[in-house]
């Protein structure tokens, strides 16, 4: 008998229609043979809800009460669906993070998950019952209440899939999974039937919203396979899954974009060993992640660096910076939040040539200019102005032929 | 070091700004050198519109899963209220039921307390926190979530104050006490300043809303001192405690009614020994709560036998009557559900005679009809039409002088 984990965000939810519609899809993935768990976030705008709620009270909540607060919002769905699923005439039992024993570390608010006890899981799927567990939140070892950040309830459905040694993984969402590109701005988009961590990983760094980077990260780990798909439909989605070797033939497999950076400039840095590691460990102490790097020589032992963050922590960087630029005697601090990345992802580049400056031309054709490059093993980043950006991905989609199903060339 | 149970109900905590003026409140009780532990209901209608939500669901929702969703009003409640108390510079720690280690049975929906273990709100206290219980919900030996049932946070802040051994125990809530008699119907009802265990019990059970009876017991049994006072403002309220010799110069206490209640009759039963047994027998087994019983000779061989249940009884008790009645033989069954019981209720009545008397010439003078004549040690009530009841306690009030401050005669 297989078992299955289904994780249903929050607007798969959203109402009583809607969670009844959930509870017998649920019904009849368990009536094909399976045992069943069920990770749920918050119904709709709950969250959104609450914490409006918390900032009447407050400007600045303590992390432990909002998250003492913000477990509401799933344990209301696990009860709200474990009904649903009573009324059609199944066993089924609601479990909080708690309740489970998913203990974290004490990070309030962004919980990291330490172990997940699976006896009382076991115990109610012996006994014939979908389980239906509270995804987002967690436990202390001293029983506070805690959540995993964003992304929380799939990371809870993946992580339960890997130590339960699930069949499989199903996350159930409002989009039908994986596109070449967003198809908000690229019609012709084309849904990925199977793509790998190390690809999914970089889409969804780049700004891909369908899943965040810590899940993939454990489901990579303990090769769960995420099947990503609608709930709204019985259409496949996409699966997520380690390596296959017929994906080389796929030099990229998707484009993505993130408007959610600004670049920022020193300018004028004397050209001395350990400026960089003084620049970038400011940083680092102020708990800024930077993405992309680079430094050029503007004149005779002088350089200039600049970096992307994301726009949320410009005014602590521009502190941090004002403080580093008079320490090393650079001459101006600038940044621009008028940019946005395109990218491109896929396995396939490691053992082709050219991809690069495909990418590019496909660029220059529509006359954008990149600002600044970066690239790993299997994605090529270009920073460009942010009003290009909706042009620069449909070329980009349009130059590497994504539309077209796999297997036919794409070079 | 005085320690200071103070119970907060939905209606002081609807909204931010009242949040914030109990924040207020509690940390001013702090201040004046006191430990303070605050018992919180949902904010508000939470309740209902979870219990809403729910049916919107089905109509039959399953008690573990209906208690999983209602105790996440007071979760809510505990969370934003911390929040409040952080916000005004002062320490503070939330505790779900389960947190604390509030252990009950497993009667989801109407739970009783087994043992409250006081280990983690001691510790809290010692680093000189403010602990904030919610209120209304336990937890099984299972770890399963329950709730306490109808004025269950009541109990919660009673139970916490009898084992923490609490100098005082104050319920706030949107009345200022405990009065002589409903002061939307008599204008110069009197505020009480001390009513005995005893006392309030009857009024409690005889539709005086302030308090149910599960709270006071728990209080009466570990004496104690309960404080009913308003959220809205500082004025003292009632205090309810044990019974002391000052009283007994209060005839009366005050005077209540009843408008929840139905008159079923059942006629020409045979006069036979046991018949009452297999009336009251049946509907003991049905769960049917029988409150006054009167049985009355119609004519010779045969009787009449007539008592009263709450309304929301009334289909229930007319299916297990139906059956009784062809069983024995009795001719009719009928009933009346435009009744009320009006009672009185006093310590004083003990010691002195002549009580009821008085009590029916002043329904006899505005010409309101007694149906049913029940009597305590400490009460007596009477069932009259519907219609009349704010007549007969408006009577009942003035013939006894109940506006006249305690200490005048009374008599």
């Amino acid at each position: 008998m297989a078992l299955i984990v289904q994780k249903y965000g929050g607007t798969s939810i959203a109402g009583p229609e809607r969670i009844k519609k959930v509870a017998r899809r649920i019904i009849e993935t368990k009536k094909r043979g399976n045992r069943v768990v069920i990770v749920v976030s918050a119904p709709g705008d709950t969250t959104d809800k609450l914490m409006e709620t918390a900032q009447q009270i407050t400007p600045s909540p303590t992390d432990r009460e909002m998250d003492m607060l913000l477990a509401t919002g799933e344990q209301m769905s696990i009860a709200l669906l474990a009904m649903a699923i009573h009324a059609l005439g199944e066993e089924a039992v609601s479990l909080t993070g708690g309740q489970v024993g998913i203990v974290t570390d004490e990070t309030f608010t962004n919980a990291k998950i330490r172990k997940i006890d699976t006896k009382k899981i076991e115990k109610e799927l012996s006994k014939d019952r979908i389980v239906i567990v509270a995804g987002f939140q967690g436990i202390t070892a001293k029983r506070d209440i805690t959540t995993l950040g964003r992304g929380g309830s799939d990371l809870t459905a993946v992580a339960l899939a890997s130590v339960l040694k699930a069949d499989q993984c199903e996350v159930y969402t409002d989009v039908a999974g994986v596109y070449t590109a967003d198809p908000r701005i690229v019609s012709d988009a084309r849904k990925i039937d199977r793509i790998s961590y190390d690809e999914m990983l970089e889409l969804a760094s780049l700004g891909a919203q369908v899943m965040v980077p810590r899940s993939i990260e454990v489901a990579k780990k303990s090769s769960v396979d995420i099947h990503v798909r609608s709930s709204f439909n019985d259409e496949e989605g996409t699966v997520i899954t380690k390596e296959v070797s017929k994906m080389e033939g796929v030099v990229v497999s998707g484009v993505a974009y993130d408007k959610d950076l600004v670049k920022v400039a020193i300018t004028d840095v004397p050209d001395r060993p350990g400026i960089a590691a003084k620049i970038f460990g400011a940083l680092g102490a102020g708990k800024v992640n930077v993405d992309m790097i680079i430094q050029s020589s503007a004149a005779e032992g002088v350089n200039d660096i600049s970096f992307t963050v994301n726009k949320g922590a410009l005014k602590k960087v521009l502190d941090i910076m004002e403080k580093v630029k008079q320490e090393i005697g650079a001459k101006r601090l600038v940044y621009d939040d008028g940019v946005a990345k395109v990218s491109i992802v896929g396995v396939g580049m490691r053992t082709h040539s050219g991809v690069a400056s495909k990418m590019f031309s496909a660029l220059a054709e529509e006359n954008v200019n990149i600002e600044m490059i970066s690239t790993s093993e299997i994605k090529i980043s270009c920073v460009i102005k942010e009003k290009d950006t909706e042009k620069a991905v449909r070329a980009i989609h349009r130059k590497f032929g994504l539309a077209k199903a796999p297997g036919k060339s794409r070079r």
